[in-house]
Order: C-alpha cells, then sequence, then structure tokens
C-alpha cells in the first residue's frame, strides 16, 4: 500500500511538531508520497516585502508578487528543508513541485465572483503518474509542494488537500493508495472541544447530517470534500488524523468511506 | 555528449535575457544539465527583511536567516520559474537542489580566517550521479539550484560555479561530458573593454600568465580554476562562453585545455 500523507501548516510552522513529524514518517514501512502546505512564514514574508496578504474563505488570494512569495516559501524553503531533514534521517526524499517533471498540471481558476489570482486546479488527468511513480520505484520519498504550473510557463497557487487528493487518485492507477490527512486535531470532531467526540467514520449519509445539523463547516468542508472525490475514484482508504498518529497500529481518525 | 549548462544572475535577473536563453536552450541536441546561480532578488529580499548582506570576495557570508533567503530564491523562487518556463516550452525540466535524491552533498565550509556560516563546498565522492542519471536516462532536464545539504539534515550555500563543476565531473564516469559556463562576455577578454581581444583558448602555462600580467583576477580566478579542475578530472571539453552562444555551431567563447 502507497501511503500519501498530507500535513499543514500546523506541522510545517512548529519546528519540534515538524521534527516529531518526521522522525514518524521514516518509521513508516511501505513507499510514501508526502504533500506538505505552506504555513505563516508566506504571510511573514509578504508583510515584510509589503505586501497584503488577502484572504477569502481560507484561501490565499494570488496577486504576481504573493506568487512569487508562496513559490519560494512553499516550493524552496519549507520543500527543501523537509527534503534536507529526511535526507539526515537517510530516507532518500526528494522535493518537488508541480511543475518539476510535469508532475501536476493545474488549470487557472477562472475569474468569477472571486478573483482568486495565480490560483490553479490540478487536471487528474495531466498528473505526471510516470514521475511522481519513477521516483517510487526507484526508493526516493516524493516531498510535494502545493505549488503547480498550467503547462504554459506559468506556475499557479494550488490548495494542498487538493494537491495530496488529486496525487493519491493518479497513483491509483498504478498502487493500491491510502491518502492520510494529517491534521491538529484527531479527527473529525462532534464537538471540537471534546477529545472524546471523535467521529471514528463518516459516510455519505453521516456526511450529510453532520453538515445540515453544523458539526462539519468551513475548512473542513473542502478537506471531507476531497476525501470523498478521494475514495469515489479509486482511493482504497482515506482517513483524517492527527499528526502524532501515523506510527500507531490503528491510527485512529476519521475513517471516510462510501 | 551530456551538456552542463551554468548560467549566472546576468541571466537570472534579467527577465529578457532569461526567456532568450531558454529559448535557445530547448533548441540544443543531446542531453543537458542546467545550473543556475542566484541573482540579485536574494539580496533585494534579504534588504527587505532586515538582513544586511555581507560579501567577502564576491561570496555571501550565509547566517541562518540569509541562508533561509538564498533556499527560498535560489531553490524556491529562480528554480521552479526556470523549470515552469521550460515546461512550457516542452522541455521535460525536473528542478531540484542538492538536497533532492541527495544529488548534491557538501562539507560545510570550516571557520577559518573567514567564517562564511552556512556554506558548503561539494563532496565529489557523494555526488548523487544514480539521482541525476535517472533523470536524464528517463528523458528530464536537471535544472540545479545551488543549494546543497550535508547529509545530515542541513542545507548549505553553496557557490553555482563549483556546483556545475562537481555535476560535470562526477558524470563524466557515466558520460562524455561538455561544461560550459555561460557569462555576461564572450568569453575571457585580454582587455576587458575590447570585444575583439578574446581569447579564444587558455592552458595552464598560458594561465599562468595571464594571472601574473594581471589580465585574468578577481571573481575570473575561482571560475577559471573550476574549469582547469573539470578537465583535469574526465570533463572532455570546458569552454567559457556568452549565454547567447549556446546554439551557435562554434560557440566562440574560450576554451579550457591541459
Amino acid at each position: 500500500m502507497l501511503k500519501v500523507i498530507k500535513i499543514g501548516g500546523n506541522v510545517v510552522d512548529n519546528r519540534e511538531v515538524l521534527e516529531s513529524f518526521l522522525d514518524d514518517l521514516v518509521k513508516l514501512e511501505g513507499p510514501c508520497v508526502l504533500v506538505h502546505g505552506g504555513g505563516k512564514v508566506a504571510t511573514e514574508i509578504s508583510k515584510a516585502l509589503g505586501i497584503e496578504t488577502k484572504m477569502i474563505d481560507g484561501r490565499r488570494v494570488t496577486d504576481e508578487r504573493t506568487l512569487d512569495v508562496v513559490t519560494m516559501v512553499y516550493a524552496g524553503l519549507v520543500n527543501k528543508k523537509i527534503a534536507a531533514s529526511l535526507q539526515g534521517r537517510g530516507m532518500n526524499a526528494f522535493g518537488l513541485c508541480g511543475a518539476d517533471g510535469g508532475a501536476i498540471t493545474s488549470g487557472r481558476r477562472s475569474a468569477g465572483a472571486i478573483d482568486y489570482g495565480f490560483v490553479g486546479d490540478p487536471i487528474l488527468e495531466l498528473t505526471g503518474v510516470s514521475t511522481l511513480s519513477m521516483l517510487i520505484e526507484r526508493g526516493y520519498m516524493p516531498v510535494i509542494a502545493p505549488i503547480t504550473h498550467d503547462g504554459k510557463g506559468t506556475l499557479l497557487n494550488t490548495n494542498a488537500d487538493t494537491v495530496a487528493r488529486t496525487v493519491a487518485v493518479a497513483l491509483s492507477s498504478v498502487y493500491e493508495v491510502e491518502l492520510i490527512y494529517c491534521f491538529e486535531m484527531a479527527g473529525v470532531m462532534a464537538h471540537i472541544d471534546d477529545p472524546a467526540s471523535l467521529i471514528s467514520h463518516i459516510d455519505p449519509a453521516h456526511y450529510a447530517e453532520l453538515r445540515a445539523d453544523g458539526t462539519v463547516s468551513g475548512g473542513m468542508i473542502p478537506k471531507i470534500d476531497n476525501a470523498f472525490d478521494a475514495v469515489r475514484n479509486g482511493v482504497k482508504s482515506v482517513v483524517i488524523c492527527g499528526c502524532d498518529a501515523i506510527c500507531k497500529e490503528n491510527c485512529g481518525g476519521t475513517r471516510i468511506t462510501l
């Protein structure tokens, strides 16, 4: 089973949490692809450069200067620090973004009511399965930054959850894939303040209820939508769990199934 | 013949020159590795972040914050823009830094009279020939940023001329290699202001004369030293030429031979 594991800003921004996560990651058996988000550094650098950060529904509006910053921070700083840290642990990590080897090609999101700027949505059919599987077959761990390209020379800022889902689905044509969304909580919670309220399993009917009663809202919606999209398109197993749980026999978390 | 081509800040900093160079690059026949330098953007970003840029003999003193900046700019911004631009031209470029796939491992330069900080000198024996040749064999063009790692988890800022030389020498165990240093002038000039004074060929005896009479000085010395090191260690051909000359039947420039 190939694991595609996504970590977000809560891991990337906290050196101690990140180091502990990477310690766990190298203990996993079997091949693995790591997808990472960006974190707060991009906002800090933007601020220092006098670029206003504009978020709409938790997504960064990406003008040309902001694209430069997220490219620097995600595909440069964060990606290469993780690659070097894994190399230091004896894991042959290979950091890349979507432009490298044509790994992930996106369509630029057309400006509707909101113009997100240089933001792209991955095109599944154009995913570079041969590039990723070459690395995996040769024993490298791909470490993917959420910067993609349009195939015509332009880089695009891309949601890391969506990158992870796209990679997981695309690689399902070659491998049995488990997609793991690591997360600041132990999984999807019925009551956000009650650790005992972990929802162990969500299927579509349950999801409809959870959305209707407001248990699932905000940024959790696109994450769970991505998870369902993955299971509907060939990914064998999808889990949303804590970033400290990937090594456990049973990582707990919330399993997403049809 | 595999070409290892190095471009510096004069190409990277000028969008028009870079685009024109990349137009030429994709016309070359046969496999190619591109190594790029950094350019002025790192200095600008450092300034905006309130980090003082300290250069000694043309080399950047790299404290921890400066390392973050050069990693961002070289391995993120510059590297990924070039990769995406080449992809847009139909060339399957694969951007990487020395940490990726263990491509280039360096030893941190020990603090002598001058402490350069997080600066590394590549270790030839630890170069990831298998990583680079895998990419080349599979039809990718490696695009290498001059950030390396020490194999223990730390990134290191590394001179791009030296990276190019190390890659050229290491790949000479597998390929016939030509190393091309692209440059802001047409080659090594006897009189810097006279385009007709191009020195077409330098051997060690001639080099000794040129150094003794001051024709070659400053930043040209490490570049030519790198060139001689390459020819002495198995690289078939080494040329220093203008960045507009790589496509010409005879790129002119200055050939370095024993």
